[in-house]
């Protein structure tokens, strides 16, 4: 899989710390701040229930990238990164490849 | 960074495509079928937005990873592959590295 | 309270059904559909929590304004109407005024 | 309409503030605090587009009861009241019932 596209496309988040909101749309979104930012995270998350209900595969697809785009603006925001969310998602599923059920669970 | 992450991780969740749904929370997920999972979906976003605006860092990097678990059951389900959304981003951010600003924003 | 502003407010919603798109927000968003009206509602909401977060009363009362508002457009254009909620939360809470706790467990 | 459901409906929710955790869900969820109920407020959301996507007319207006159920809840929680919220419906639409939409537009 071509996974070292995240961590690509945050490399190019953070470069557009320094650049003209009026040229970049992700400096735009930085300085407009956090709210903005989660508000297109919202938008979002309800577009691709709407795609996966309407069952077109390229809009799913098209709806599920602008989710994870804006999820990487806000760990840049946040100066946090997706390395760190990975490593989670690594921690629960672990070496052993067994499914953590029981911790997921009591926090479901 | 870690980005075979995601490409193992959707491999687990194939996998379980024939789990026990007493057993797998993910095989139990896929029972219930997408209306349960886009709730999944829906509730980690609320879920990350709340801790977005609540600040603390591992409450966020936990719901986020959340969020991207369950996108990753919903393509599973759909027979869709994260391969396909990290081309998709890749398309838009390009070899250039140039910020499609234009055609993103006719679309939002 | 002036409870009978929803009433009003669904009565004006169902008479620009009729009206010209260009001329009448409420008009070019049923032009535009049932997913455009979702993903309004997916915002509001989004919108809603993140103003919940931030504590400036004005700014929560603004955005639960705008989420009621667009259930209703919503209700409007599938031709559903507000009584049918209010019946619904009423049929739940009952003259005797006991909360049904259990039936709303069972389905959380 | 019997809209007088919204104003009872929240007085019942405000005589819960001294009610039993264990007993009344509604103070079960004063209890737990502003994220437990935005996080309500953010999963019935999403089950409203799942509903109005799905198309049955029954699970529709159930989950927009939901929803406005847990907006009433948060508004108590908030000290904060419907009236409020149907005041700045009112205050959109006016006594003319000429639709805002110059002043929808510039924020949406």
């Amino acid at each position: 899989m071509k996974d070292e596209v995240l961590a690509e496309l945050y490399a190019t988040l953070r470069a557009r710390k320094g650049a003209d909101p009026k040229v970049s749309y992700v400096a735009s979104l930085y300085q407009k701040g956090l709210d903005t930012i989660l508000k297109k995270i919202g938008e979002e998350a309800a577009e691709t229930l709407i795609a996966a209900k309407g069952g077109d595969q390229k809009q799913i697809i098209h709806e599920v990238a602008d989710l994870w785009f804006h999820s990487l603006v806000m760990l840049s925001f946040l100066d946090l990164s997706p390395e760190q969310v990975l490593d989670e998602l690594k921690r629960r599923f672990g070496q052993s490849g067994i499914e953590e059920k029981a911790s997921r669970q009591e926090r479901s």
